[in-house]
């Protein structure tokens, strides 16, 4: 960490400072110049609160060396976490694909979804039973009848399933969920996240609409902070000026995410664009960007789908979407993973 | 709302929407081009799914016409919504100013600070007891203890006050709380947002780092279809490239929210740029731009507050703000809501 | 300066870095932690090419501490710089208006609303010649023939005009144009702002789309170390995810550039906005935030404006905006400049 | 286009309209709500200007439903474009490596450059000899110098040169130089971009910062109304809130600009990240999105390069990055663009 003081400063405020730092394990050295006055620290600043530095009235500004992610951080955990979903690895060289409806609308549906992109390669199903949106009046989802639906789809297939928590409320109905998803308004809802810190279950988390890859990295430490290590990153695009996609999908994000962290990173091509159209192209370079995986919409019927229909594939457009993906894979260094088992 | 269809649509398809949006009671004009198939909707859209017309497969895209919110938009509530809060008045011609810390960190720092904010002007105090932190390391408020110095410091002042929830099972700890703060982060926690829509008690809503307006209102509008109305919107900046404010304080939404809206509008100035010394001129801009009132960060000794120092002012500037604004209502047309009762 | 050095580094190689740096006249202090070295430089390294620093193979990163920009900085220049334009101050005290048509269509047009802004209290006439305009297909304004237009309009009013330059070659063809205007799209056409620095006229500097508080004022930077001291800054919005406005306007731009710079600062409502009725609300919020004066898009006839009609304003309804604000200067410390010699 | 007009008009302005539309060959279909009033367009509404539109008083607004262009337009022009380079081809089922550093530095070193780029895959040489800096002070190029420079290292390795221009009076400089690059920073310098029009010489049209894939469209349109059809768009990442890299590369941008245009799309992912490492990543996606070619940077010596060498790789990396993007292409349905003459 290093601060830049303030020129006019007195003598008894800096030591206070000094004091103040020496107290917190770590050590400073002091440069001065003409026009500037650095503090160089050293030791373990990821504890250090840094708007209280800022607060400090001799303080111009404060700038961060080390990272302030510790369990999330490459530097201490080097090697890549592999996370077992009932035998499905996400994460290292295991390139796991994930689809399924936007959201949840009947039985029958999601379990002929299921049915079909089990066969076209997916090895989890996901599907929202609680679906934010934008509009009270638009469709909310199913809710806890959704969560059954899947349930029974996962029967059905064998395919372990994904879905979105929106309430802190809703963690014991996600019980037999084998991975909680928290979605991108939700990245920074913290008392969730801390709930989740809780639990020996995975979560996949999305990044925000306005949130930085360190915000991302943050928000998972949250729920490493509380004990639950098994955390999947998620690009699904940001927010910008541009319109003709809902957001700007963030492919440079991968490779620094896998750098920066050693957490599994998945992308959302659905999400990103908005755009059915778009979902190929994308995940073919989401893949050779070196992602651990995508999470895709698939609608058996697009045209009638309740909610983001506009970016949900169908099946067939999905069997290729896939069947492109794993042509590629051993040239990037990565094995699609399969489903072993069958069920039916 | 307009529909623009793809060229290479089939008649049958073209009968099975129209058909479709008879059934929502819509009426529907068709226009014919060489390049383009236009369908125009007329009747009550608000209550359409937009993201399921764009699913349909010969749809190109939808455009509104209307906007997607009725209990926020002033077209059908042309008067200014005015909230009473035991006595001091938001919106309309009234000019309210709410002080106060970050967070709340002792009883007599609180108690402290909310005399000399009432001395200096101010109507209501702000004061966090649960505080949306990016890192789990960082002070996350007193919490529980922290409502009750609040309301410790309310019987004290008589000052109304504000305080921001994170959890909806924090709800019932909120009681006595005259203003419930939704904070950025949380303006699209929609299971938050439906609970607060059941209670009879204010709530200020701050529009998130990337939300438009629309979706600030959207987000009011879920609030209000749950039967509470009390909602006061807080601009406090949006998220963009510039890096020498924390965010863009986005003052053209006031003029453009009082239009759209019935609902009072205050600025929050400390968030908005995270640098105290700009709390002055842009406290003044946003009275002049047709604020309703202000939520500004006050501190008694801000190099020692325990987060977001950076932005607090001290009480004597904090004085002068409000000295200064003063001066300007006259002229814009606003009075400022004085302390009536006083207490102590 | 700050240098952060990668970790493992050989000594060679610091050793040949210190030496550079040595050679560029500036001390260095070196501290070495467990897991980060940082190097800390004292000096004037305003003339350090930081890329190329960060090009050097043992450094992680370089953080600047010290304003690249010199000729612009306050720093170095405490006082305010007030420009004068015959005889109409820009800075300082002053609070100037300039108001006129987005494109200058006639001599007719250009002298009738010359002759109505400056009854209303403008003491500059605005009018584009050269429109620099998304579209090659849209209106490209009447080039040469109107400047000619707008020396006209200056004979008969005696009010000072101010018209956009595009091209390099057309300088010549600005002679007699009081303030030369440099548009937000050439922000950063750093050949032309080189030229500009070789002219002894003001420069009216408007910031781009897309650039921060810092890339300005490096603009501003190429004019006066070129010679040219008589730079006008100018706020017109920033392009951001909102889509009510056409832009964000960024308030909190006028302090800071005022406390970072000694040049005057004005702003542009009307481009900012793109909306007509918000041009009243924030003229007077940038009056408020401390803005050295305004650049308002006026049409005679806004319904038949030949480009950007949507953000001009009736001579009603700017002499209206002119009159309120000339109401709130005396409050915030300024004074209308006024025209003093009345010609016709 | 739809015309969305204001409630409150008056039967004779709207006959105004109508007739002023019927004037432009356009017909016109009139949808009266309870509301809302729209008015569609049908024919040919590219040459329509819809500031003019927007502007007339009883219009609320105004979408374009067509492309507002012509020339770079798929619709019309449904064959991909396939430009020539002395040999070298770019579009179409072509993938074009163009490689070279920043600047040019000397005749030694790019000349140096060349070869090594050329052996490695590369079939065109970038190399900057005017160079876009935001400091005054920092390294402007070698100008002139460094044109002859690179037309020395053309005719030493027989690879065609591409280089950025910066001023309409350099044109003539460029005689020689195979493709003008227009840099993202005066994508919409207008004047420029007609001179460029009136040249028979390939143009890459780099994406502004702030700029929308419809405004590249329509910058392209700028220098094909002129008659030079030989324009390549580059994606070269866009400004974003994100500050771990330079820019936000967006790759989404290749499909849909080969979706919206004929014209070839190719992508620098060295500017748009500014990071070296992250360079590989980035070229795999992009071929993988759809990308007609690459534009990256290569230094013989990163660690000294003047500018910008923080992005640039070394030889051998370049060469690791061009196998593992050729060994991608098959798959891709792209063939690699070879040197098939060889000069030394």
């Amino acid at each position: 960490m290093v601060i830049i003081l303030k020129q006019e400063h007195e003598e008894r405020q800096l030591d206070n400072l000094l004091k103040w730092l020496a107290g917190l394990n770590l050590r400073t050295t002091l440069i001065k110049g003409e026009r500037s006055t650095i503090l160089g620290l050293i030791g373990d600043t990821s504890l250090v609160d840094i708007d209280m530095v800022k607060a400090i009235d001799i303080v111009e500004s404060v700038r961060r060396i080390q990272e302030p992610y510790k369990e999330a951080n490459r530097k201490f955990h080097p090697d890549d976490t592999i996370i077992d979903v009932s035998g499905r690895r996400i994460g290292g060289r295991n390139f796991t694909v994930i689809a399924g409806p936007c959201s949840v609308e009947s039985c029958e549906q999601i379990c002929e979804i299921a049915a079909k992109v089990k066969k076209s390669g997916a090895v989890m199903l996901r599907g929202g039973a609680f679906k934010p949106r934008t509009s009270p009046y638009a469709f909310q989802g199913l809710r806890a009848e959704g969560l059954e639906f899947l349930l029974e789809a996962k029967k059905k297939t064998g395919m372990p399933i994904v879905s979105e928590i929106m309430n802190v409320n809703h963690i014991s109905m996600f019980e037999q969920v084998d991975i909680i998803q928290v979605g991108a308004r939700n990245m920074q809802n913290f008392e969730l996240l801390k709930e989740l810190g809780g639990l020996d279950k995975p979560v996949l988390l999305k990044r925000g609409l306005a949130n930085t890859i360190e915000e991302l990295l943050m928000s998972a430490e949250y729920i490493m902070a509380g004990g639950n290590k098994n955390i999947i990153l998620c690009e699904r695009g940001i927010r910008t000026f541009e319109t003709y996609t809902r957001n700007t999908l963030d492919l440079s994000a991968i490779p620094l995410l896998k750098e920066l962290s050693h957490l599994p990173v998945v992308v959302d091509p659905s999400h990103a664009t908005g755009v059915s159209r778009l979902v190929k192209p994308m995940s073919l370079a989401a893949a050779a960007a070196g992602a651990d995986g995508l999470i895709i919409e698939v609608h058996n019927d697009p045209s009638r789908a309740l909610c983001d229909g506009a970016q949900s594939l169908t099946p067939d457009v999905f069997e290729d979407v896939v069947d492109r993906i794993c042509e590629l894979l051993p040239l990037l260094g990565k094995n699609p993973v399969r489903n072993e088992k069958t069920y039916d």
